[in-house]
């Protein structure tokens, strides 16, 4: 079985059989760039743009392709028919849950604002009992928007806190949703980005929110119309955001949610841990491994499946 | 019984035999620079400079007094001798535990080093595999020094992340201590301030830290020796700080804590809510009802106690 997999010092080593390889498997590697030649039977998808992406799934013989990723929605364009799709969201629950957790926990500790303080060398007065923001999640209303692998390490990351957590599913009543969005104190978007879901966060959506309740999007930035979520935010009828994902990335330097009071961003980093690279090649060798032994490998997305 | 209470409006609310005031006790308001004359039984003591406290600890008749913190330090040299003290450790180990752990993610996310990109409205380039120093706690070896009512707050919220929680008690032998700080990811202070714990952690106790733990400090400034964390830090031997509590408070615009590249600081409001106040009216009234039903309150501190 010949396999294309990213050009990486993990994925390198498990072409070496005494440092744990997979018999039967000759691994070829792909840079961003560079596509070797020939047939393969299956490929890794990791860290490639559009037209890398495209070269690798026109491969000849190809079966099936394994994107190192959550999403899918990048990949489905360029499926070939007759390609099997895997997806890895495992490889990503465990650190878009925790990412979730520090920037709900950042709010309502203030972080943000202390450490704009911070930049000015200002020891900010505490603020006075009764008037102050600062909270813990004891009792926070908080709704998970989408409840797969994310939403289930959240839900147990946040019960500790004494939070109340919901979850909107797929089967979600409209009626069901609009009332859990009125009465939540944090809304946390965990949709991937489908035609279905794109532009689901509008301003009649936000306009249904609890006032004062922040909104968590580690989803996809397109979840979300950006607009009306500056104009509630301008509006005070949001008490904050909490985002990982930007619609567009990389926000522009005169985009107004840069400088929002009340406004967290970080750049589309919920998923990065310093083992990533490590932990995905351990996937791939357990994925391999799977299909040397003749059992179809966790993730394998359904077609028509949107995530 | 006539019980000193600082002016505020859920302590006047106590007051208000309808609105759930205790009968039997007659409370008198005192604020920051006035203290009701004639004789008490006890005194609430909070949010009063050493002046006004040591007025209210010299009123006639008093039998005990009840400061609505944690730390005790602060009382005790001025407390009459017969005069019996209780503290109130758990209305504030909560949100101590809450923000210790919100810094601690903070941290584990680079959230203060994209809050700083987000200042220069620079969408950070995500770090790349391999070297980004974000991480979630799975794996990671937490001590708390300290281990009371905030250590197992702490301890249960860390424990879903798949963290490694260990404590160190005034029963852990120096070896024992040592060994933990020599393997630790993370230290958090919980401890109070006593001249035995005054300068605790200083340049020899940094030094036998693990190269790159993080240090986090939400007991009391004075723990540790402020000139040798600097040290630590800008020799890079630690990897960061989170501070909740500094030495000399405010800590003056011209330290270089402001500054350093992985230090988080809060102005000393980890045990700060909204409903704080709420709370500590909460608190004071059960323990009032207690007293008047005869039963000993929470918190009395023994005398010779340190915490």
């Amino acid at each position: 079985m010949r396999v294309l997999v990213p050009d990486l010092p993990d994925f390198r080593a498990l072409a070496a059989h005494d440092e744990g390889g997979v018999p039967g498997v000759d691994l070829a590697f792909y840079t961003r760039t560079e596509v070797p030649e020939g047939a393969a039977d299956g490929a890794v998808l990791w860290l490639t743009g559009p037209d890398t992406r495209a070269r690798l799934l026109a491969v000849p013989g190809l079966a099936w392709a394994l994107t190192l990723t959550a999403g899918i929605e990048h990949v489905q364009g360029q499926l070939p028919e007759g390609v099997t799709l895997y997806n890895a969201s495992r490889l990503h629950s465990r650190a878009v849950a925790v990412h979730a957790l520090a920037g709900v926990l950042a709010a309502s500790r203030g972080l943000h604002l202390f450490r704009d303080a911070q930049a000015r060398r200002e020891w900010a007065p505490p603020p006075s009992p009764g008037q102050s923001g600062l909270a813990t999640l004891d009792g926070a209303r908080v709704v998970l928007w989408g409840h797969g692998h994310i939403g289930r390490e959240l839900e147990a990351l946040l019960t500790p806190h004494g939070a109340e957590v919901s979850g909107i599913r797929s089967g979600t009543s409209e009626a069901e949703r609009d009332e859990l969005l009125s009465q939540a104190d944090w809304v946390v978007l965990l949709l991937p980005q489908t035609p279905e879901t794109k532009g689901l966060v509008n301003a009649d959506v936000l306009a249904r929110l609890n006032p004062g309740a922040w909104l968590c999007n580690v989803g996809r930035g397109g979840l979300v119309v950006a607009a009306d979520l500056v104009a509630a935010l301008e509006a005070g009828h949001l008490g904050g955001a909490v985002l990982d994902v930007t619609d567009p990335e990389p926000l522009p330097a005169d985009h107004p949610l840069w400088t929002l009071p009340n406004v967290i961003l970080t750049p589309h980093i919920a998923s990065t841990t310093a083992d990533l690279v490590a932990r995905g090649a351990a996937l791939t060798r357990d994925f391999l491994i799977d299909l040397q032994q003749g059992r179809d490998p966790e993730g394998r997305v359904e077609p028509g499946q949107a995530y």
